[in-house]
């Protein structure tokens, strides 16, 4: 478990570069996920849940971990322009749902403002059977955390 | 406008490529945004609609349209893994919300089952001022067409 | 063995879409890489190979196939602006190296003009020991017909 | 100009997500030029010279900067398998070509390995006329900045 202080692995940033943008000057808008998703995956790392536990495909996962956790559902909301170079600040709000599945809210500020937000809904499935299971025990452990740092009571 | 046979800009194809897949062996799950774009994009140049008048940067625009048609909500839901060389049917049904905003509602089909579906909500807004407008003619054309299309009952 | 017209496994179109452009309002480069990518998998498709022969993850792949493909060295020209809406030809030039190895080269062009053009460098290997093996015989077929129709006097 | 350490702007760091990769579970080749591009542009910001100086669309560019910088060329050799949650060193070696051009050499490492590598080739044009024109003072100080601390001698 992560010595950093109390919630670090659900505050990131991240800055947005050129390929992330359009002809119209702004964000494309689905790099959103793909920074949520990073997000995601950035804050498990500061957590000090190893990749090859969650992720098919990690270095030294050999074989591909039991549990699968496919994205059921995702939505975003796009409040104001997000231009290249911003700088945003990152914060992350996971929430369980039930013993199978998990949301990961994302909410991106630019400055106080904030400029966009999105959900992924995860489903932990068996990855040979795809047959709906409970979430692996780390991500547990992961969500726990999180919900007592964000004041939320765990279910 | 087109002189294809009724509704035929609504339903298009799609091959998943490799490169729009993940290590799970199933799609990337933002990949199914872009599809959703380029599906909406397809719809309106097989409608007749020349891509110089929605979208800034296309060849011939000069200068940009007036009016920009930023996504402001998206969603997608995930109802079956969607793998590499599956042949997709998709099913655009877009829907005019008010004077200055629509939907593109996308189902994609592997054979007779919806495998994922997603909803893109465009605002009208000009492009300069940034304030929201009435909808571009051209996309109102298209939207009406659709509607009397789907059966549906035009604003 | 497709019965279509010789060589048309070779001759693709492609239409530009916006979020392949950023706001140089020209393609984002590296997209050109995504598209030749996309053009080697149509032309094995047009052909009649089946992806499940050669990609890991398609449908039907089970168990994944012996041997990987992977690119060890790619490269591109940009000749020409190319920007949203055009429509281009993409012609591909496939060409055995050696009996482990293969490139395809891949031009672009609107109307008479190649605008880009890139070279991807494939490797055959054993999926399990990554060492170098003899390329799978349905590549063969492709690139000797290929190579037939080219002009070009196979290895 | 940056108060860092010297040429502490071409040392970066990234770690290798999963929506990097594809299901033979490596990088899926391209997204290494999106790495790329991204490190010039840290490296750009490092060293303290502004977005809005060298990018269209950037916060705060209003008008456009009047330099565009195209890549007119671009590779890459993929030496070693890279999987999901790699943290790589990213070395940046930066060469003026002539007054109007100059490349971004990028090597990746783990550890001490080199598994991969790029050249990015921006040519210097007229934003307007798209005629060849001097590179931005800006980027000339960067390369020479750069030059000097790889030992280089400055044309």
């Amino acid at each position: 478990m992560s010595t950093k202080q109390p919630g670090s692995w659900l505050q990131l940033k991240r800055v947005v570069r050129f390929g992330d943008t359009d002809p119209a000057g702004v964000i494309h808008f689905h790099q959103l996920f793909r920074w949520s998703h990073e997000g995601w995956e950035e804050s498990l790392q500061l957590f000090g849940l190893p990749a090859a536990e969650v992720f098919p495909g990690a270095s030294k996962t050999d074989p591909a971990p039991p549990i699968a956790l496919p994205i059921v559902h995702c939505q975003a909301d796009f409040l104001s322009p997000i231009k290249t170079a911003d700088n945003l600040s990152v914060q992350l709000s996971p929430e369980r749902i039930d013993l199978s599945s998990f949301v990961v809210r994302t909410q991106f500020f630019r400055g106080s403002e904030e400029v966009a937000n999105s959900v992924l809904h995860h489903l932990a499935i068996n990855a040979q059977t795809r047959k709906r299971c409970d979430l692996p025990v780390g991500i547990c452990r992961w969500l726990e955390a999180s919900s007592l740092y964000l004041g939320v009571q765990p279910v």
